[in-house]
């Protein structure tokens, strides 16, 4: 378990970033930040998110925190420590937060200093607006939170990692090698990203409203997006979302065939399973 | 408007039917109703959604209603009228709830007896469950409302068709020809369920429900699905649907490519118009 001495910084003081801040305050911890703007860290002192913070990057402050957690987009995120990790503590444990493991939590364990360690995790919250100005400890409160540990790791940073999904609320923290996470993010979130952006992009949609029901808006909630952090995270995790992808496109041709072909037997055994997967799926959830 | 010694006639009283049966007793109409189980009548009864029902069909029961609303499966519903049309009082009215209409509309209006009208009608409404123990007339208010008439429609009957809209509480109602509705409708509806069917064929999914966030839940939600009734509704509007079914596959592949090319620029421009389209969208829905 992750003792109240230990102090935490966070880098990158967004929507995510912000809401662990308060998370971590709100359970007695001290918590700093390092961010690119001054406006944020304001915000986050006058709003109790955290006990102190700097845009500056330097020794004398990142050297202080014993647990630090990095919510940026992933590139920066390898940027950020190669350029800083000689400020880092000797002892100290790294984090992240970011939606594709392999190819970062690899690439940062072999760059980082044989004194420090890194470990990847994937909180699965968000929202549709960002900045730390929206960050909320309640968002993560009974979400999924999973821990991707390789054979780098030691079982001590695995505990201080799974005790931080417990602190923050999560409801299910799980383990998932860096390769299973990304397959299985690429399916239920990425994949998910990429239908909701075809199906906006399909037509002129802004005359349709009035004759939706609830699925075309269930289904495209989310492609209100981040283009700039999204468009990173599917090209990091290219081929396992490629895979999906492709699966996807197997599998719905072969429904546009079934209405092609009038095959009603295929069409209904499709919808079976589905519903039939979906029933199990909402007992799980509940 | 329709006026309160009208009475109706629902045939078919499952959801939609009983939601139907129950908003016009509310308004204070007389609502009797065939459908084929003598359980669905009694429970109707009991509940005060109709005041006469009867499973068999009658020239004396039928030929007492003004308006007659058809609340069956597509192909039951033609075959209904083809076989009892002789039962209807002259100048009667008929309308529907249909999912399709250019498959329906036109065959009945081409069938039907000189003296009565048919006229097309969709509630944009629905549930997860079925039958007339779930019906409600408040999952009929705020929903949309489209009526689909033909140049063989007299303004009387799209009149009447549209206080029907009114007097059931639908948010909006609008006027569509069969050819309109049924492509938008395929798009907005249709290959959303094709797409929730889909997603839940690609993988043994039961594990998955601790890694997701909401996206995978809302677009899935309507994974569950009657088989019977949506392989209907899909191969009757076959054209309509494998048009919008193509065209996602393209912009689609147009995603795939961008990631498989690691085109960032257009994977960043589609996100930018689907976010974009969203949040005119959601101003447009409140």
């Amino acid at each position: 378990m992750l003792d109240k001495n230990k102090k935490i910084l966070i880098v990158g003081l967004g929507l995510i970033g912000g809401s662990y801040a308060q998370g971590f305050r709100r359970a007695g911890f001290y918590v700093g930040a390092i961010t690119r703007s001054q406006e944020s860290i304001d915000y986050a002192l006058e709003n109790g998110l955290i006990e102190s913070g700097t845009t500056r990057v330097t020794k004398d402050y990142v050297s202080q925190f014993d647990l630090i957690i990095f919510s940026l987009y992933p590139k920066t995120m390898l940027a950020w420590i190669e350029e800083h990790q000689h400020n880092i503590k000797s002892g100290a444990l790294l984090t992240d937060v970011t939606g594709v493991k392999c190819s970062v939590v690899y690439e940062i364990q072999k760059m980082l200093r044989k004194d420090i360690e890194f470990i990847g995790a994937h909180p699965m919250a968000g929202r549709e607006v960002y900045g730390v100005k929206n960050a909320s400890a309640d968002i993560l409160v009974g979400a999924n939170y999973i821990v991707t540990p390789t054979p780098a790791n030691s079982p001590e940073a695995i505990g201080i990692c799974e005790s931080i999904g417990k602190i923050l609320g999560f409801a299910k923290i799980s383990r998932l090698t860096p390769e299973k996470h990304d397959k299985i993010i690429g399916f239920l979130s990425q994949l998910t990203h990429c239908i909701a952006i075809t199906l906006m992009n399909c037509h002129e949609t802004e005359h349709l409203a009035e004759y939706t029901g609830d699925s075309f808006r269930d289904l495209t909630r989310i492609a209100r997006i981040n283009d700039s952090m999204w468009s990173e995270l599917f090209l990091m995790n290219k081929d396992a979302l490629l895979g999906e992808m492709n699966l996807f496109i197997g599998q719905f041709e072969k429904i546009r065939d079934a209405v092609q072909n009038g095959d009603e037997e295929v069409l209904r055994q499709m919808m079976r399973k589905s519903t039939e997967r979906r029933i199990c799926f909402d007992k799980k959830s509940e």
